[in-house]
């Protein structure tokens, strides 16, 4: 530790309720789809406030923003702190917009305080991290760190058909910086709200992240045959009977295993009350800390569901859909983030997140980690959403104290 | 028996072809919804060849046509043949049609042969058996019975907004004789095909209905709450895996009382893959012979249903959605079949049907009986429907036999 910054929780919770204007919805929450005129707006706020503290923008081609306040020693690279600032449709104040304005914070701290930092100090705002409009999610981590090629991210259409490049010229965000510069940053930190209930009922102010679960996605198909609903039970082929079956068996092997199981979509065929169906689909997403528990898992669900198919007749296809490794976070980071609760005296835990963010993809490239702040209910992705100022600041100081520790203060 | 009446199963076969040219579809099945220009095109090709032998054709005011040739006893009851000639938007060429040229062929017979009977003869064509355009089936026999008042028939709608009663006059079959005034016949007979695979896997020519099952129809609504697919699984109220373990449990419930049970149809919400569902809903068709068994099965779900509820923390309502009584057939009638059948060397059996007929609700005000043709695969509702000619041919014949059996030969 350097000594601490002092970043004012009230001035962040001012630029959060700010923020929450652009795009204000009647219930509370916020709708700020990415590449909107919405976006653009909160966009154009971002860079007056930080221009005003003596941070220089850049602007990449997928429309990341790059905001960077200069350091003292020109050989060491940036310490950086991110997130993001679009927004679900109905989505609320905190997700996303509290790690970029925690870091506009630290910014405006640093100007005020004028301390000189050894290394640069870089503010990004990465573009579609909700993946609502556009899809897959955290596009603009993902083209920077080399997971999707800039030439796929540019060409994504959303369900109207309008495509991420023109509209990302449209709202005049689209830059000329190669989005891969951002692989050559030192440090990334990112504060997010947890979007789970944990913190809020152990009664902890603060989540130091220390890998990200492994995911396994599925596709899974049953196939049986249609019957009238008047047949006789014996001879059927009943698709939807074994998917329940084979959910049961999925939930008491995830269970088994530690693992988190969930079945958020799930079709019948022909979908009429009295047929039998012939046919079910459903989406099976299964996460876990270690690959390799996760992998076993998958194997343990495709030898039971091999059973409930021999004895019912039917088949069941477990179709791999898109897989996620196990990502460590940084052991230095998380120590900086450690020894900055701990000298704060903040109550906080380890934990591992089991949601993607942009600093998962970043981690795949260089040294990155994340902190939680706590939100009610766990309720996130909903107009609803809340946490409390005591929560931001929290954040806000323990991540301001890390990024110092991590860039370095200047002696002079 | 009163001797065979030489009805031609050729000639059957050969009415069946003409009138699925009405409404052809060119998948080979059939398109001739009701009160469309196709049902009144069949209608009136029935018409005049049942006026070509003699037969008086009255509708009544939910369009039901009934032929009546009459019998020498003017204090006889008409025997009736009966079924459908709608079908549905991807139907086959036989289900309902066969009964009513069943019936068609059988007038022929008699007029051909110059036979009298002793009870006038009537052939029925009950108005939307199906209820694929309007909702809910068996309207022509329901309100003709007193199930449905007739104002309530006349005034539904089907997804297009157009209106029974309008659509029955547009089409020139709006008739004015009372529908109750069927309640007046003395036997009611129904030949349809089985639209189950028994008949077919078990090499029988006939199946004699006895009985219709009891139907109790529910909406089983489960809720839990919303959390995302990285939370943990400890605190979760899984609504879906709660559903998973319910129709679980519903199907063992089913196989251990002897009944039928079908989830049809089923929703998640919010419907999203990282989603845990927070609500659930799916439809429930449960089946048996006896309505005390299927009654008790009903509180051994609900019984079963508040143990998982308390166990998961989740709700789980099963609510009555529709009830129909178990219905006998007249054993008089299920006798003539049986005679007729033995008598003639086909192979046959007794069942119950658990599908809904025409024949049913008629058998709640009359004397009424049903007799099954196999069908390939147990398909219907379905445009690839099929039957042989032989089949066609002893349902035809067993039919004929019984109703002669019932109307009675006038000895000269």
């Amino acid at each position: 530790m350097r000594g601490n910054l002092p970043a004012s929780g009230a001035r962040l919770w001012d630029s959060l309720m700010e923020f929450a204007r652009i795009g204000a919805t009647p219930k509370g929450g916020c709708n700020r789809q990415t590449l909107t005129d919405l976006d653009s707006e909160g966009r154009h706020l971002l860079r007056r406030q930080a221009e005003a503290v003596g941070v220089t923008l850049a602007v990449d081609r997928v429309g990341n923003m790059i905001l960077t306040r200069p350091g003292r020693d020109p050989m060491r690279k940036a310490v950086a702190i991110g997130s993001h600032l679009d927004t679900q449709p109905t989505g609320g104040k905190f997700d996303g917009v509290l790690g970029v304005l925690a870091g506009l914070e630290i910014l405006r701290a640093l100007h005020e305080a004028g301390i000189e930092t050894e290394a640069p100090v870089v503010l990004v705002n990465w573009t579609n991290e909700e993946g609502a409009r556009f899809s897959p999610p955290m596009m603009g981590s993902g083209a920077a760190m080399g997971i999707f090629p800039e030439a796929e991210v540019l060409a994504k259409t959303d369900s109207a058909g309008a495509v991420f490049g023109q509209e990302l010229a449209r709202i005049g965000w689209a830059g000329d910086r190669d989005p891969h510069a951002l692989q050559d940053l030192g440090a990334y930190f990112e504060l997010h709200i947890e979007q789970g209930p944990v913190l809020e009922r152990e009664g902890l102010d603060v989540g130091i992240v220390t890998h990200a679960l492994a995911q396994h996605w599925f596709d899974v198909h049953v196939t049986g045959a249609d019957a009238h609903g008047g047949s006789g039970m014996a001879g059927r082929k009943d698709a939807l009977m074994a998917a329940a079956e084979t959910a049961t068996m999925i939930e008491r092997c995830a269970l088994a295993a530690g693992a988190r199981a969930t079945i958020g979509r799930m079709t019948l065929h022909p979908d009429s009350r009295n047929v039998v169906p012939g046919r079910v689909w459903f989406s099976l997403d299964t996460r876990h800390d270690h690959e390799d528990q996760l992998a076993a898992l998958a194997a343990a669900m495709r030898g039971e569901a091999a059973a409930i198919s021999a004895r019912r007749g039917v088949q069941i296809a477990i179709e791999d859909f898109w897989i996620s490794p196990a990502t460590p976070f940084d052991p230095a980071l998380v120590g900086h983030l450690r020894d900055a609760a701990r000298a704060r005296g903040i109550p906080h835990k380890e934990m591992p997140t089991a949601i993607g963010h942009d600093a998962v993809y970043v981690a795949r490239r260089l040294p990155a980690v994340m902190l939680f702040c706590p939100c009610h209910g766990g309720l996130s992705h909903n107009e609803a959403e809340s946490i409390t100022p005591q929560w931001a600041e929290a954040g806000l100081v323990v991540l301001a104290d890390a990024v110092l520790a991590a860039a370095g203060v200047a002696r002079d």
